[in-house]
């Protein structure tokens, strides 16, 4: 089996090397809007070599799509003219406009999955083997995908180390607003709330760990994180406003004293020991 | 040299081992409000033995004050008959009230710091070799403490391996309100947003990694940082506010879809990469 995979960052390029391991895999091959990053993708071994996107839909089974949200609602329209036989697999963060904005012609040879893998590095350079095994992968079943495309990815991802989880695109895009998208809002905030109030002299030597967690991923990629929140908008910011009700349940407790109160209601959020 | 630590937690227990290995150091002894705690820190050797509160005045050169910052005032009232050559250091995350609130009798022997480490969690088990070495400590040097106490400090605390900053007491709380206890506020109120909103199938699937960094100091202990917010309270609520204004121009941006505007307010935060 031959598999592309376009885009050779941080998702596309881990990928690569965990499916470069496969031996049921002939092919790894890549493709990158940047040619600089095809180069480093291919001196880093992460795809075996780079071949065009127009070879790329002739000789691939499968072709993995790690790009920003709104670059593969553009592939997919170019991949319309593809081969029944290739299963062509999303890797996104968000899902429903995706799913919504499949061209008809491959509705059936299309997967939209997303990975719940990553780190606050981008490109090539941040791929790394082990990146995606462990890690869940959502695979939204809910658009009319022929059986074998689905179980092809099933299979792949199960290979990769993925634990597959089931679930339609709708309620992806609302739990990941809470559980990632809305978190990824918060550091930008936090970040830059404090780079206002503080110079780096301070923050440097006054962090004890806790402002290291929470900005970490604030270092994350702004083309990516922007069309996150471009597609997943009317979830995001209802995610954004159970925050700010709860933050202002915290802001009153603290302006009225309400030491004992604010007290259980930090005892509530233990609960996330158990859980994570 | 024997130095007397008071609270076998996290922070106590683990300067403890440091203190332990110090050849200087003859004796260190421990005392905590908690039997069991004494107990098992005793056993895993964070101490050479387990001293009572008066003894402990008495024998001790150097007392180390490793207590939550409300209990911190409490026992300083406590150490108000302890003999002129005792050094006293709090090691509390507030520093404003607990200077301020120093007896006279032993003003010149007490010397506020805050040593800026720890982890989420808390106890005599936390306590671990290394946490106190290679990180920063404030020392506040405005209240009046003999320049024999603020050197034995700072010889002692750079001896175990941490940074010292000096800075006024107010400066210090203020400073810490942006970098450290805004980011507790913030983790906590996270938490409890998403517990309300999800499920822990749904967190537990769907988190690649930036809740589990976006939640961790919420798993803090709720006595320690009551306190905290209680002592430090009129910062953290300035601090809270000029976070809430950032959301703001993010929930905006969002809403108004300014996507090329939000993707530039992204990228002023990377300016943390250069910082962390």
């Amino acid at each position: 089996m031959k598999i592309g995979i376009i885009g050779l960052g941080l998702i596309g390029g881990s990928l690569g090397i965990a499916l470069k391991k496969m031996k049921l895999i002939s092919l790894v091959c890549g493709y990158d809007i940047s040619k600089e990053n095809e180069k480093m993708a291919l001196e880093l071994g992460l795809v075996d070599e780079i071949t065009e996107f127009d070879e790329m839909k002739k000789k691939c089974d499968m072709i993995f799509l790690a790009i920003p949200v709104e670059a593969i609602i553009t592939i997919l329209s170019q991949l319309k003219d593809i081969n029944k036989k290739t299963t062509i697999v999303d890797m996104g963060s968000t899902k429903f406009k995706i799913v919504n904005s499949c061209p008809d012609e491959i509705r059936s040879n299309f997967v939209a999955t997303h990975p719940m893998a990553g780190t606050e590095n981008s490109g090539p350079a941040a791929a790394f083997d082990g990146l995606l095994n462990g890690a869940p992968v959502v695979i939204c079943d809910d658009l009319g995908a022929d059986e074998i495309h689905i179980k092809r990815a099933v299979e792949i991802l199960s290979f990769v180390g993925m634990k597959i989880i089931f679930m339609d695109s709708k309620s992806h895009d609302h739990h990941v607003s809470v559980v990632s998208h809305l978190p990824h809002a918060i550091s930008f905030s936090l970040v830059n709330s404090v780079l206002k109030e503080e110079n780096r002299r301070n923050i440097i030597n006054l962090d004890g760990g806790s402002f290291t967690s929470m900005s970490r991923i604030a270092k994350s990629s702004p083309e990516m994180w922007v069309d996150i929140f471009k597609q997943n908008r009317e979830n995001l910011l209802n995610s954004i406003n159970s925050f700010k009700n709860e933050l202002e349940i915290c802001t009153k407790m603290v302006e009225n004293g309400e030491w004992e109160k604010l007290k259980n209601w930090m005892y509530e959020a233990r609960v996330i020991r158990e859980i994570l």
